[in-house]
């Protein structure tokens, strides 16, 4: 393709867009023009130059409850768009999400009641961190809590957000092993289930009815990739 | 191990709990033994015997706004235990998260505002369901609003749910590919950014900091084992 337009790069709007076509298709959105390949090549770039974000005009408390509150904000794009959105906002420091592994093909779950979906279901324990905890003092804490175990090694994986349109919570995913057993007490209702799983399994367990939550399947994945060694992880 | 224990199964609480341990790890909770393997072998079963679920006591909406509802629930346990629980409840009839497959190796991410992280990150396209809409009928809409494609092909891959815990919110993941060119108008307040992304660079997407929505991660994982021919999904 001539003309210098990198896949996806965005074209400041004309009123006539000169270009050849060599391979691809070109899509015409608004006032953006993006190549889209149609061979296997992989893009070269995929980096864009982003519209500023827009300006925060003003916010405010809609809702609150014991454990939820949700604000409304006013915002306008760069574009001049005004809009009101309305996002869950968190309170505390945060959360961890714990990936334990007993060996390189052991991870352990477990399987407890969930309100929100009012069902048991299956999935990698996590919890609140306290306040002054660090993240892997919290991942430890966790494990030793819900699975009773703690971890001679743990090492942050990822940051993700549960719904980044509408919600503010995110959750620390940590990997944890070397294992050895130790339990703390926590608060839960009732005894906490412990489910060992193979993880040359992986794909017979995401797709199992009880195993649901997304974030628990993204960690799973991405754990897999790691003890493989196809992840490199900065050290914590 | 003898004494016919499998892998994961409860044990019913006795006073004296006698048997004998060939290989693996006894792990006493409360009034339950599970098994925990020390060595690689897979287990030969994850069921258990689930304690039956909890008794709800009563229910009521302890804050609304005009997108959420909060919940509160109070619940007896099987064991006696009483809580009060706080959930998010959906209004609507769901959401779809579309996975658009331009071919076998580059699938289609969108790049736009998030007001829950006040910034713009990677995903794959989503939205909310129409009433009486079926769920292959919004993922294709939502196609076509966000990415500017609909889909000849598309196919019901796993409902997930962000936060079982605390949120009744799930989300329908839908595999789109034999893609053609068609724009519905959507509601964006500004032009989508569509991005390209190859498959074989599915790790280094994962890691970017600009890709951290969960659920987009767990289907881009599930979509690339199914193009590897590793996922049976069923007919829809």
């Amino acid at each position: 393709m001539n003309g210098g337009i990198a896949l996806g790069q965005m074209v400041q709007p004309k009123k006539v867009v000169e270009m050849e076509v060599q391979q691809g298709t070109i899509h015409i959105q608004h006032y953006c023009v993006y190549l889209i390949p149609v061979n296997h090549k992989p893009c070269s770039s995929v980096e864009a130059i982003m519209p500023s974000k827009p300006e925060i005009l003003n916010r405010g408390t809609v809702a609150r409850s014991r454990l939820f509150r949700a604000d409304e904000i006013h915002l306008r794009f760069s574009n001049g768009e005004v809009r009101t959105y309305e996002k869950l906002c968190t309170g505390g420091p945060g959360a961890v999400l714990i990936v334990p592994l007993l060996d390189e093909n052991t991870v352990l779950l477990v399987r407890e009641y969930a309100v929100g979906i009012e069902d048991y279901h299956l999935a990698l324990p996590k919890g609140a961190m306290d306040l002054g905890e660090s993240l892997l003092e919290a991942a430890n804490r966790e494990l030793k809590e819900e699975v009773g175990y703690g971890a001679r090694q743990l090492k942050f994986l990822k940051r993700i957000h549960l719904s980044p349109a509408y919600m503010e919570h995110g959750i620390n995913l940590v990997l944890a092993w070397d294992l050895y057993p130790e339990r703390l007490p926590g608060d839960e209702p009732e005894p906490i289930e412990v489910v060992p799983y193979p993880l040359d399994r992986l794909l017979e367990l995401v797709m199992r009815p009880d195993v649901c939550e997304g974030r628990s399947i993204a960690a799973l994945f991405m754990a897999r990739e790691w003890l493989a060694g196809n992840l490199s992880l900065e050290s914590t």
